[in-house]
């Protein structure tokens, strides 16, 4: 199984059918992959074959399709950057996989030389833009326009097909390396669910490409071969102008940006009756907002998915039928049909119906391990399940709730962020005595980073002060946005911070339903 | 991905709702299953694990699902028999793969000593029957009953997981074998297409299960978690009657079977409302009887499947939509979502549409390869592409119209006859001087298998003769049905015999349209 095989099947079956639609930019299927196999034709000559990683930073476009399309077609690997990581964190993860070709659109060139000069054996940046290349850059069009079209390498099966780094434990982020295998069985599983992306669906791409729902709606319309609208990122009206526009079907959107949309003054002003189905994922959805959101798109199924990036990435899936349960809709749905999912204790011994333990998963799309970390990737999988370090606990009938995150880390507006890392930042600052991050619920990003700091002696800290420090250092979702000041950190008898504590006072009387 | 893993998902969404079904026999999934992990346990003990193989010889039952998936669970791999075969090539079959354990039922039980006498590797044959087990065997209940549920050995992926026998053009079968991963990508890809077997859906398998549709079918709902309705074998009667008093939705039929449904005198006395859809496969389905077929049951959607055992099995569908258009219908659909499928020359270079030439397909579900065989392997399998042996040409819209079997066979009702396998039987005879076997059109089998017999100088040859000696040696739907006698068989300038000279007179004005 190859990740490009439905490219062959759309090319066959409806050469010119719209393949992608961006910035003006309407391309059919056999348009599509004559760019890409040219394309592909190019990165092979810059060395991408044989598992050998690109990376992409950039915004959704359909350049962004063609190039991971290209990667996989030249029998390369494809590395999504994260685009709120700095740039010595991409470097440093560029460094690790040893990519070999960077494409940078306009608005990430600015980072090329920082990353050139912390990565030296990136022989090569692509710039994606319709501008001119800037020097020291190879043109993305030009090295389309320069290559005749290559014969689909069709490397698969358990090949490394794409590399995505997340957050770690350890406060380092891990890569994450997925196979063509593994990518394809939780694709085909989605699509055999019938719960979303059915044939000619038409899907937005309003949610960052480098995001592991991003990616999985891509290669579901890539097994499909349907439709994919690109926006840059995500922008209510956009979004809501794009589904008007273009007759957009199903749309993947984290629930802050449904919450965005939905209470948007212009929602009115759009035709939406299009719209399909809305999957959610990556972060929780308060009833509140759900009921509120199927108000306002009442044409739309609702469809919840919760899985990881390890789990390339679906594990459970909650069904439009399941949202109208007054139980089940609290739920992240059940195993999906390429998927076995148990909750365990500590032990790993499967745990009775009901009670709360760490959320396990097997199945052909666990991944195959994180790149060089041989240990923490028998730890994650040991006894050959996927620890999600998720709690929850599991109904009679399979449904799993979310409790807690067993891995400490907060979720804001869809992003993980790992609260051993700020802190590790936070307890550099000459000021800081011990720090502590945790996610306090927030209107707009659900949680917040919120850090609990104990001063050094005679020091003061601010906020603002903390914000700009994190900021040189880590992404700016990662800092903090809200400050306490207290004396001492509750520690347990093990010595350690009792943040549960620290949640207590915010989270009263809320569920702290994350996932 | 492993095959039993679907019965995981069962138990934990629906333990009580039905598994199956079965000469007045129902099981739910916590009981079935608690029924295969036994079974498993004491496979293990005959030694079924680690890829050991286990047969069975029987007629559709609950215990075919039993015996299938504890011997998977067991982490053994399953030969599942064909039925009309002679105790021969049945023993030749069992010791090529040397098979350890041979499941029979009480129709079978007679095969056993024959079987033992030339498979001494047979350590152990189990009874699957309601009566007492015959001295020599081990009792099928009992099994269960003398052992404790094991956990599931979970083997998977590229571990083989089925071998099926099928044909083969030198005149010998071969056994295919197919991994988890293989047979997983094929059932994946047809639910994924939303054609077939959703969620909820009731199975009836009236086809034999031994075959590579049955077994697709099998595969289909233990994905799901379906239910699955068993009768022993074909009979019209008890498929009506089965639909109508176990509300199946779903049904797989070769189109002998349709026909033999659709017009039955006593269908109008049954309610076959529950119907949904008929799957079809495995041989050509006259427009006229497709008609009459949709006109026979009009809440069912007609679906047809082309494949061959090893592509695990599917490689195209054409949907119920397909068929209302008047040329697609003649197909036999196009690319599932697991496959990718060409039209290529002698040469293997891909033809332009509309040019005759083989169909050759690739994906994830092509078979490991045929047990033994190496140089049979790589020649099926040149290029990374399976060569079906099917001559085909595809259309602009990558549909696939059959147009002749390049492999020499005779498909008479539903089964593959290798023309040279029973021309070798015939030259056997002192009589026969040379022999070519063809199919002819037939009412009833769609072909059926006919012999052209040179005889041997001052010998005479008669139907009834040539028949008894075939049914010695070979399966009974493998001899010959009709006879001619000539005085020289057509042949080309290369020395072979010219069979399209031979069809000629039996299909003019008719289209050939086998697969």
């Amino acid at each position: 199984m190859y990740l490009t095989q439905g490219l062959h099947r759309a090319v066959q079956h409806h050469p010119d059918a719209v393949a992608t639609v961006c910035a003006g930019r309407v391309r059919t299927h056999a348009e599509s992959i004559d760019r890409i196999a040219r394309l592909a034709a190019g990165l092979q000559v810059l060395g991408i074959r044989d598992g050998e990683r690109a990376a992409i930073l950039a915004f959704n476009s359909d350049r962004y399709h063609e190039l991971l399309a290209a990667t996989l077609w030249a029998g390369g690997a494809v590395v999504p950057v994260n685009l709120r990581w700095s740039v010595v964190e991409i470097a440093d993860s560029l460094a690790e996989v040893d990519a070999r070709v960077l494409v940078v659109d306009e608005a990430f060139a600015g980072h090329a030389e920082g990353l050139l000069d912390r990565h030296p054996g990136l022989a090569h940046v692509v710039h994606a833009g319709d501008g001119p290349s800037p020097d020291g850059t190879l043109g993305f069009e030009q090295l389309i326009a320069d290559h005749q079209p290559v014969e689909d390498a069709r490397r698969g099966d358990d090949h490394l097909a794409i590399v995505c780094y997340s957050g770690g434990t350890t406060g380092r982020s891990k890569g994450v390396m997925l196979s063509h295998a593994n990518i394809l069985t939780s694709t085909l599983g989605t699509l055999a669910s019938g719960y979303a992306y059915p044939e000619g669906a038409a899907c937005l791409h309003a949610a960052p490409m480098f995001h592991a729902a991003g990616l999985a709606t891509w290669c579901a319309q890539l097994v499909r071969g349907g439709r994919q609208v690109m926006i840059p990122g995500f922008e209510p009206v956009a979004v809501l102008s794009a589904i008007a526009e273009h007759g957009v079907t199903d749309v993947v959107l984290v629930p802050t940006m449904v919450q965005l949309v939905v209470d948007h003054p212009r929602i009115g002003e759009f035709d939406l009756s299009s719209l399909e189905r809305v999957l959610y994922a990556a972060s929780p959805m308060s009833e509140v907002l759900l009921d509120r959101a199927m108000k306002a798109l009442p044409n739309a199924r609702f469809v919840q998915a919760y899985g990881m990036t390890e789990l390339s990435p679906v594990a459970t899936l909650l069904g439009s039928a399941d949202h109208e349960h007054p139980a089940h809709r609290r739920s992240v749905g059940r195993a999906a049909p390429h998927a076995e999912v148990r909750i365990v204790g500590l032990d790993d011994v499967e745990l009775p119906r009901g009670q709360a333990g760490e959320v396990v998963v097997r199945g052909g799309h666990v991944m195959r391990g994180y790149w060089d970390r041989p240990a923490d990737t028998a730890e994650a999988l040991r006894g050959g399940w996927m620890h999600t370090g998720d709690g929850g606990y599991m109904d009679d009938e399979g449904y799993i709730y979310l409790t807690d995150r067993i891995k400490d880390m907060v979720i804001t507006g869809g992003e993980n962020v790992y609260s051993v890392e700020v802190e590790n930042v936070l307890c550099q600052h000459p000021a800081v005595a011990a720090a502590a991050v945790i996610g306090v619920p927030d209107n707009r990003w659900g949680e917040r980073v919120h850090a609990v700091v104990v001063p050094a002696t005679g020091q003061t800290v601010t906020l603002e002060e903390l914000t700009d420090f994190c900021k040189e250092r880590i992404a700016g979702y990662k800092t903090p946005r809200s400050l306490e000041v207290v004396e001492t950190l509750p520690l347990s008898s093990a010595g350690k911070v009792l943040k549960r504590e620290l949640r207590r006072p915010y989270w009263e009387g809320q569920e702290r339903a994350v996932h």
